[in-house]
This record gives structure tokens, C-alpha cells and sequence, in this order.
């Protein structure tokens, strides 16, 4: 399979995966600034706005790296519109606490695939994506707010673990639906990850680490 | 009247002026980032995220500058909550190019109104401000896709015009009500301006600064 030559899979499947990441980008940041508007002071609500920059940071890089490839990247992020505004649509924070957790969460299993996929991936389009998760330092503060308001009230605790089991279970439904769309982009994973069963590995890989995420929160996962 | 001093009204005013400007700027990145979902191309959507970036960062200069001064940013921004919330929740746009207009009208007015104080204020304090006002280059993407919208359909211009004097008399009229809560604010404009009349003359030149930007928009003022 030659990467070089613009019909491989390969480079499709990196189109894709550069326009999942781009709009996930892009769509990150406007969920994250409308959820800034949940928070009960200025400081949380400029913490969240920060970490929104940071998205639309990424999703300028991505757009970027994809018109360097002379690809549109308003089509390459076509196919992904749909499925990311549906995950967002079916997860929209009640409150302050839920937003907090569904930051660190997305973030976090973002980071985690991000990572998992930069292996399979031509040395430039690796090195941009690396860079985009260089970690904001905002992970922190979500933390440090989380665990102070479970402490205040220790019943928050087991909602807020539900809510981060639904925002996996809504996440892995879309997935499904891309996977089950975009061939070239599975192929790039089942390449990256040696076969098929690779995927299961990095699946349960992704998941072990959101369930240590959740333990950091101090949440049950 | 000393300058130094932090109980003189002067420096009451200024502490004013940061607060109310860094709460507009913070205001305005998040309805811009809430507007961008209006966009009908994601590089509509991407150009009004990036205003929106830029708004956040002139807050975060402007809450540091009050951190300097030993004042918490949240304390001086309290009073303005009320009547910035108003403006923006009054003037919600119902469309993406009334999100362009309420953009470049309300990024334009601010600049004005920036520039029209700074000469009030110590060199620190102007130097940010003015530093805060750089173009952000996004006014001529503005500019492009009103003019173009209205080529498209010539009967849009009456109807932007009257929504761009609607924000102005909005924006006037909560100016108002955070005048009459404000004296040491009043005070440091009317000592910047020479006197009353002079305050007078500032809202002359900032509308008429506005007319000239409706005529590039295309909108008769």
C-alpha cells in the first residue's frame, strides 16, 4: 500500500482521521465555551473558556495540515459533522459539575486516542498531532473543582459517575456509526494496531485509562 | 487629586473601567463563540471563533492588569454583570449575518471607546489597552461576507441597518444605567474629556465613528 500516492487508503484514512479530529476540535470549542456559561464564578468560567481556546488551537493546526495536503478541509470534516453534533446534542451538561466532568472526560479519551493513532501515522501529520496534546494545564483545575464538590456533598459522587458512563456509552454509539461509514479510516486503525484484534486492545486500552480519569475525580468508574 | 492614592476616585475609576471592560470582553467571547454556531461554512464558523479567541485574551490582560493592582478581578467586574448580560440577552442575533453585524459593530464601538480613554489613564494601563485594541484582522472577513450577502439580496440592508441602530440604542441604554450607579467611572471620563460637554462630544464622535462603519458595511446609518 504506497502512502504516497493521494488515492491509497492509507491517506484517505488519514483525511478522515485529521477531519474527525478537526471538527471534534472545532465542536469541543463551542461546546466548551456555551458550558463556560454554567460556571458559578468568573474564574471557572474563564478556566473552561481557556481550555475551549485550546481546542480551536488544535482545530486550526488540523485544518491546517489538511489544506497542506491540498485537501478542502471543510469537505474532509463533512462526514463527521453529524454523528459529533449528535454526540454533543445527547450530552448536554445539566450543571456546572456535568460540564467539568464531560471537559476532562472528552479531553482525556481525545489525548488517549490521539496518541493510540499517532503510530500509524507519516511523521509530520504524528508530530501535529503530539504537539496538539500537549496538555493545556487545565485538566488540573477541573480536578481540584470535582473533588471539592464532592467533598462538600458526597452524593454528587455516584451521579456524576453515571453521567460519565452515559458520556462513554453516547461516544462509543457515534463511534460505531463512523466505523461502520468510513472504511479507509478503519483500515488505518486495523494497520495501526496490527489486526482487528488490535482494535479490541486499544478499545480496552482507552478504557482502562478514562476509568483511572474517573478514579482522579473521584468518581467510581 | 492624587493618582496613587487607591481610595482617590480616580483610581476608582479606573478600577471601574477594567472591570467593566474586561467583563465586556469576557461576555463577548463567549456570544460570539454561541454566535459562530450560526455560520452557514465552517470557515464562516472558524473566523467568528477566532474573534472570539481574541476577545479572551484581551480579558485575560485586562483581569491581570487589576491583579497588579491588587484588586480582584471578579470584585470589579461585579457591577457590570447586570447590565452587560442585558445587552447581550437583548440583542441575540436571529441569524448569522446578524451575528456579523452585532461582531463588527460592537468590536468597533469598543475600539472607539477604547481609544477615547486611553488618554484618561496611566501609561501601563493605556499601554495594555491600546495593545488590546491591535486589529485582530477578522473586521475585512466581516466586511466581505455582509457586503456580498447584501449584493445577493439587496433587501437585507434596511432591514441590518435598523438591527445595527437597535444594538446601539441597546448598548446606549444600559451605558446609561451603569452611569447613573458609577460616579468615580463618570468621573474619570469627564476629567479625560476636559468637562461634561466634553463627554458630550466623545458620544458624537463614537457615533459618528459607527455611521462610518455601517457605510462600509454596506448599511445606510
Amino acid at each position: 500500500m504506497a502512502q504516497a500516492s493521494p488515492q491509497s487508503p492509507a491517506t484517505e484514512g488519514v483525511i478522515d482521521l485529521l477531519g474527525v479530529l478537526a471538527y471534534g476540535e472545532l465542536t469541543a470549542f463551542d461546546r466548551l465555551a456555551v458550558d463556560a456559561r454554567l460556571a458559578p464564578t468568573i474564574a471557572g468560567r474563564a478556566a473552561l473558556a481557556d481550555m475551549a481556546v485550546a481546542e480551536l488551537s488544535h482545530f486550526r493546526r488540523l485544518a491546517g495540515r489538511l489544506q497542506e495536503l491540498g485537501v478542502d478541509p471543510e469537505a474532509a470534516m463533512r462526514p463527521f459533522i453529524a454523528p459529533l453534533d449528535a454526540f454533543h446534542d445527547s450530552t448536554r451538561p445539566a450543571n456546572w459539575l456535568e460540564s467539568l466532568v464531560k471537559a476532562y472526560v472528552g479531553d482525556g479519551i481525545a489525548a488517549d486516542f490521539y496518541r493510540e493513532i499517532a503510530g500509524v501515522l507519516d511523521d509530520s501529520t504524528r508530530d501535529l498531532i503530539l504537539d496538539a496534546l500537549s496538555d493545556t494545564g487545565h485538566a488540573e483545575f477541573v480536578v481540584r473543582e470535582v473533588r471539592a464538590a464532592i467533598a462538600a456533598d458526597p452524593s454528587q459522587a455516584g451521579r456524576l459517575a453515571l453521567w460519565a458512563r452515559r458520556l462513554v456509552g453516547e461516544a462509543l454509539s457515534q463511534a460505531q456509526r463512523v466505523a461502520a461509514d468510513r472504511d479507509a479510516l478503519i483500515m488505518l486503525l486495523v494497520q495501526g494496531s496490527g489486526d482487528i484484534t488490535g482494535i479490541a486492545a486499544l478499545i480496552k486500552r482507552v478504557t482502562s485509562a478514562h476509568a483511572v480519569r474517573l478514579t482522579e475525580l473521584g468518581l467510581s468508574a
